[in-house]
C-alpha cells in the first residue's frame, strides 16, 4: 500500500505543507465548534441520508435535495461511481487526479488517458478529446472523468465549452463525472460550473467537497449532483449506508453559513496565486497559467532534472508536493498550493536560496 | 434508498432507543474529549495508513501492525471484501446481518441463505453448515459470513467450533468472514475470539468495530485483522486513500485506554442481558438465549403476529428494531440492546401494559 499524493505529513517532520491544496484560512471557527458539539451526539449512528446537510446543499446549490448524494470525501464517491455504473472504460487527463485512474483499475475498467500538451499550456483541447472519444466503439459503461480546474495543472474549462462537451457525452451515452472540486475558488465558479445546468445533462454528474474550500480534509466529507436518480440509487447500494459521521455532517452544515469566511478566502487566493506565480517565474520556473489555488511550475535548470528541489525543500521542512506520478509530467515539475502572503513569501525565499548560484 | 436498519432517530421522535446495540455507558467522556480535541487537527488530511492506532491496536490484540486494516465503521470492510476478492458466491446466516447480502449483491455475488432453526434456539448447527458448503462445487471468490455472537439472535460460537469451522474454509478455499464485532460484550470473549488462532487460518478475516462496545456509531471506525496480506493490498486498493477520519482516528486511541470503562460495561451488560431475558420471559415472550448486548424475543399472542408492538412503543417514544425484515423471521419478532437497570425496567413496563389484557 503505497501512498502517492501529497499531505503525508504523519511520517516527516513537515513545518510547512505545500503539498495538498487546502484554504490557507484554515478551518473556520465555528466549524470547529461544531465539530467539538458533535462529540455529544457521536453516540448514535449518523444519519445515513444526511438529511440536514443535503436540505442546506439544495438552497446554497439550488438544486433538488434527491439529486445530492453525500459522501465520506468526494474520493469516496468517485469508486462508488465506478462500481455502481459499472464503468468499462473510463478516459482521463494526463496529467490528472490519479484516484480516477486508481477507481476506474479497482473497478476493473480500462483506463485511456487524454494528454494534455505542455506546449499548449497544458490546456484541454475539447474538440482533441471529442475526436478520441469518438475514435472508441460506443458501449455502455464508458466515462470520462475530468476535473475543473484541472488538477495538477490549475486550468479552467468554461462553462461554455465544459457544456459543449457535456452536450456531447449525452449524445455518445458517456457517463461525464466533473469534479469541481477546486472551482470554488475560482472567479468564474459561477459561469464555469456545470451545476445549474444539470437538467440538459443527465449522463453529467457533478463532485464537489468541503475538504479544499473550507480545509477540513480530516472530517471527510464531499458529495455529488446529478440529475440521474438511478446512479444515486446504485451509488447508495454499492456502499455501507453511513458513509458520512456525525461530526463530518455537522461541520458541514456549520460551514455552508461561512459567507464571509469563503469572501475573504477567494481574495486570499486571487493575490497569492498572482504573487506566487510572479514569484516563481521571477526565479526563472516555468509556471502554468492557473485559475485553482494551486500552481504548477516546473524547474528549468540542467540541474533540476533529478527532482533534488523537492528533498532540499523538505530537509528544510518544507513540503513541495513533486509530480513525477502524474503522467505526462516528470521528476523537475512541483505543484504548490497558494497560502497566504507570508507563507508564500517563504516558500519563494526558501526556493530562491536553494536554486541560487 | 430505503433504510432497513435501527437507529433511524432522525426521521421520527424518539427517547429511548432500544433498536440499536450501543454500549448503554454512552460513549467515555474521554473519548468525547478526544474527539473535541481533535477539532484543531481536521484541516489536515488523516494518515491513510493510521499508524498510531494501528501500533495501539496490535499492542491491544497481540496480533502484527500489517495484519490489519482499519475503515469507515466494519460495514465499509464489509463491502471492501466482497469488492477486493471479489466474491461470486456468498453464504450468510438467516436470520443474519443484513449488510453481508447486501455487500455481496452489489459485488455481483450469488448468496446462499443458510437458515437457523427457531426449535434449535437459533443456534448454529456447524456440521450441517459444513455440509452444505460441500454440497457447492468448488471455485475461486467464494466466501462464508459469520458474525459471533449472530445479530440478531445473540448465540455464540465456541472458540472451538470457529476453530473446526475456519479449517474446514481452509481445506476448502473458502473465505472466512468472521464479524465480531458483539464479542466483547461477552464474558467468554478470550476463548471465542478466532483473533489468537488467525496464524493458522490465512482464509479468515476478522472484523472489529468501536462502534458498539465504545458507543460510537456516529464516528465511524471498524477494522480488520486478517494473516492475509493480499486481501488487505486488494481492499485498500478498491477505496479511497482517507477512509478514517481524523476525529475517528483520536477517538479510536482514546477509547483504547478505557480499561475501567470496558469492565464496568461487562458487568452492566451482563446484569442487564439477565434482567431483559427474566423480565421479558415472565411477560410471556419466548426469548432467545443471548450472548450479546441485545436479545431476540418473540410475540407469541395471536394479536402479537402483525407487528402493532412496534408501533404502540414507537408512539410512546421507544423504538425496538423490528425483525421482519430479517429472513426467517416474521413481524412477531423484535429485537432490543440491553441497557442499564432503569431503562431496562422503563422497556419492561411499557411492553407488560401495552400487552396486558
Amino acid at each position: 500500500m503505497t501512498y502517492e499524493h501529497g499531505g503525508d505529513i504523519y511520517s516527516q517532520r513537515i513545518q510547512w505543507d505545500f503539498s495538498v491544496n487546502l484554504n490557507p484560512l484554515g478551518m473556520p471557527e465555528r466549524v470547529k465548534e461544531a465539530v467539538r458539539r458533535s462529540a455529544d451526539f457521536c453516540a448514535c449512528y449518523p444519519d445515513s441520508l444526511c438529511r440536514e446537510l443535503v436540505k442546506k446543499l439544495s438552497g446554497y446549490h439550488s438544486v433538488l435535495e434527491e439529486d445530492i448524494l453525500c459522501g465520506n470525501g468526494a474520493a469516496d464517491l468517485i469508486y462508488q461511481i465506478a462500481f455502481a455504473d459499472p464503468l468499462k472504460e473510463g478516459w482521463v487527463l494526463a496529467p490528472g487526479f490519479s484516484e480516477y485512474e486508481r477507481a476506474l483499475v479497482a473497478a476493473s475498467a480500462r483506463v485511456h488517458p487524454f494528454y494534455l500538451k505542455r506546449e499548449e499550456n497544458f490546456s484541454l483541447d475539447i474538440d482533441g478529446l471529442i475526436r478520441a472519444l469518438k475514435e472508441e466503439k460506443a458501449g455502455e459503461g464508458r466515462a470520462l472523468f475530468l476535473s475543473n480546474p484541472n488538477n495538477p495543472t490549475g486550468r479552467v474549462v468554461s462553462g461554455k465549452e465544459i457544456r459543449r462537451l457535456a452536450g456531447f457525452a449525452e449524445e455518445m451515452g458517456i457517463r461525464l463525472v466533473l469534479d469541481e472540486c477546486f472551482l470554488d475558488f475560482w472567479e468564474g465558479e459561477e459561469e464555469d460550473s456545470l451545476i445549474p445546468h444539470l437538467k440538459g445533462f443527465p449522463h453529467a454528474v457533478v463532485l464537489r467537497a468541503f475538504t479544499k474550500r473550507y480545509a477540513m480534509a480530516g472530517l471527510r466529507l464531499g458529495y455529488c449532483i446529478t440529475r440521474d436518480p438511478l446512479l444515486l440509487d446504485r451509488m447508495a447500494r454499492h456502499r455501507q449506508p453511513w458513509t458520512v459521521s456525525v461530526p463530518a455532517q455537522a461541520a458541514g452544515e456549520a460551514a455552508l453559513d461561512e459567507e464571509e469566511y469563503r469572501r475573504k478566502s477567494d481574495r486570499v487566493i486571487r493575490e497569492g496565486r498572482r504573487q506566487l506565480k510572479d514569484g516563481l517565474e521571477k526565479l526563472g520556473f516555468w509556471v502554468c497559467d492557473s485559475q485553482a489555488n494551486f500552481l504548477l511550475f516546473q524547474d528549468l535548470r540542467r540541474e533540476g532534472r533529478d527532482g533534488r528541489l523537492f528533498f532540499r525543500c523538505r530537509d528544510r521542512g518544507l513540503l513541495l508536493r513533486h509530480c513525477d506520478n502524474f503522467h505526462g509530467l516528470d521528476k523537475s515539475y512541483y505543484r504548490v498550493c497558494v497560502k497566504g502572503e507570508e507563507e508564500n513569501a517563504l516558500l519563494l525565499d526558501m526556493l530562491k536560496e536553494l536554486t541560487a548560484g
